[in-house]
């Protein structure tokens, strides 16, 4: 493991139990083995390290939620395929995806900005499924953005409550989940 | 406004907006216009104001899911209803109710224990309605747990996102959050 993995790894863990508040650079200097000025060199101040988890992070769903969206023309098939593929990111990295979507109230300015352009661009991504599958007569919602908010809490709040070690297996979880997205965006069944 | 009530309000707005770990004692104790050692006499360690808001917050939830239960025969009635109660509780009070589910991590021993039992008698709540309108024949969900760990946090999610001045209304919110909640947990329609 690198030193900037191994920064990051204790960024996520720190953050992610502590909250960025309340974590200081010390703590994060110590739990990677470092001191604070060589915590610094490598990686900036702490907002960068916040910044870089949560860049990393988006844009990996981005990538994945795009290769679906390109490759996926039935409508119901590309919403199951999305919410598979965000609930085993969630399930599968808990603590980064619980800091990305907990932590955006610790950003400001700039840094805001480019964090929050990522999200609403994967968002978009889930709000384009959801508007085609209605368009398409497959989907039937209300209102898609009220839609899209909902579901994608309901899927990111597996990063707070499922464990691999329980009874449920990753493979279950994201069936279940597709079932569940399915019938509460009113698809015929 | 009592100095209880002025040191709550700024203990839920400090730990909703930097964590309870990046909270001081003398943040808050400045927030509410108190000196720490005058805080500590009414209000006790920042553990306990913690304590105190979960405590609150919880036991109005489950006061108003137990009148639900206990009036609403109708399984798929019981269901929508605790649906509409959970989100005009997250969409009128977002700071309280993200503070409780955000920061349980923050408790440790004997007081985590009390607010995990809250929140157990809470959630046993929704699993009995869940569980009754599956044994009714009314809901079809695979897995009741998952179905009420799935529910619960889309339907919390609206603290995250949800704001009054926007254009969508309260009343508005709950009958399509009602409606969702029917579809992922498989009612006829």
């Amino acid at each position: 493991m690198t030193t900037e993995e191994r920064v990051r790894e204790a960024a996520v863990r720190l953050f992610a139990e502590r909250g960025f508040h309340g974590t200081g650079i010390r703590d994060l200097a110590q739990a990677a083995g470092l001191s604070s000025a060589t915590l610094y060199h490598y990686m900036g101040t702490k907002e960068d390290l916040l910044v870089g988890i949560m860049r990393t992070s988006l844009t990996e769903l981005i990538t994945a939620a795009e290769a679906i969206a390109g490759s996926t023309p039935d409508e119901t098939d590309r919403l199951v395929s999305l919410v598979e593929m965000h609930v085993r990111a969630h399930a599968g990295k808990p603590r980064e995806t619980a800091v990305v979507d907990g932590e955006m109230r610790a950003l400001t300015g700039e840094r805001r900005a480019e964090v929050v352009a990522l999200r609403d661009r994967y968002e978009q991504i889930w709000q384009d499924a959801i508007a085609d599958g209605v368009n398409a007569g497959k989907l039937h919602v209300a209102e898609p953005s009220v839609a899209r908010l909902a579901l994608l809490e309901m899927c990111s709040g597996v990063s707070r409550w499922y464990s691999p070690d329980g009874p449920l297996g990753l493979r279950d979880l994201t069936i279940q989940y597709g079932a569940m997205a399915l019938g509460m965006l009113g698809a015929a069944r």
